[in-house]
């Protein structure tokens, strides 16, 4: 099984996308990468492989899809084995798992929403996209370099979308998120994460980020404006 | 670690409190069981056990506490092995993950709004739960008695809040969701899922999740008037 053919259909400009990347590089498993262009219309590759969601990242292996970015995580590491990147005992898989979901639920979503709206409306969502950065600084407290220990594992990948993103999202929404005074543990850990070898050789580009989440704002505010 | 003490919080009305009991039950774990009273303040127990999200469920193991019910199942998966409820093969584990999400995600979250709205904001939610469960369909069309084959597995557990808790919602809530005519195999599914002996034996009171939804409905009406 691991040795068929691994095709990724992604975006690069998605965070969720990005976590797939960096579990196949640390786990050494080639692929084929497809751009999905996400300012036109869904591709048909995607609509086949992906017709419930319609999202990507889609991970094809085997001729097999799966969709989900947490899931296509938890599908990695139990097909290619080496370098693991959930812990052995099921309680601290458990824990992976559950700030895996916080950062989806909590912080991602937040982030997203501040993107798109503006005003009283884009307050309420930079509110709890700080109260998500501050739960996950005192996890953050007393740990090693990672949320696992000395190495990057589940929670590290999917919280890795935050050096990248976050300061192109501050920009381009014209907010603030982020304080490194304030956030100490928070910082050191975004500093360890970027200095990893994996990671920096597969970081966004910062131009091809600003443009993308420019571009996306505007629709989005203009379809609300519409409404 | 199998054989220390387990113990969950949890309420008599909640479908994700039902969905950890099932798979305790299903692996034959004994542990003590803690009701919440959802109706008044949240218990020091709760917010001691889950200070991030004050939620049920709550599985405490060992003196260790977890919450988030997905993430719970897949503790108790890999705590107690007896009577797997995920498939061995990653890929069909990677389909049961992704149809739990969408059962949260598109179907849980429609329900729980369709009862707390009202009007044009209430159909909407209905139109998306009716969306969910046409894509169930046709996910368990051509399927034997549940999602995974002949045994209940992860996939039936998390769906399996509709066969209880669907009816008391269109009642309390006044709306219509399932046609037994239009889901054939859906309704199939439900029957085998409500006859299996060891989820007959722990389903909840009608009467009780009457009571409770009218009541809950009744608040969050109350609180979206005074906004």
């Amino acid at each position: 099984m691991g040795n068929e053919k691994v095709m990724l259909i992604g975006s690069g400009t998605s965070p969720f996308v990005f976590r797939v990347e960096w579990a196949l590089k640390l786990k050494g498993v080639e692929y084929e990468y497809v751009e999905e262009n996400l300012l036109i219309n869904k591709s048909p590759l995607l609509l086949k492989y992906n017709p419930v969601h319609k999202k990507i990242p889609v991970l094809v292996h085997a001729g097999k899809s799966i969709s989900e970015s947490l899931v296509i995580l938890e599908y990695i590491e139990e097909t290619w084995k080496q370098n693991p990147i959930l812990p052995e005992d099921p309680f601290e898989r458990a824990m992976a798992r559950f700030w895996a979901k916080f950062v989806d639920e909590k912080f991602m979503e937040a982030l997203k929403q501040a993107l798109f709206l503006e005003g009283e409306q884009q307050e309420k969502e930079v509110k709890k996209a700080i109260e998500a950065i501050e739960i996950l600084e005192g996890e953050l407290q007393g740990k090693e370099k990672f949320f696992g220990g000395e190495t990057i594992g589940f929670m590290d990948i999917v919280l890795g979308c935050v050096p990248a993103w976050l300061e192109v999202v501050e920009e381009v929404a014209g907010i603030k998120l982020f304080d490194s005074q304030k956030f100490p543990s928070f910082n050191k850990w975004m500093e360890n994460f970027v200095e990893t070898p994996i990671i920096k050789e597969k970081l966004p580009s910062r131009d091809k980020l600003v443009f993308y989440l420019q571009k996306i704002r505007q629709i989005k505010l203009a379809s609300l404006t519409a409404k």
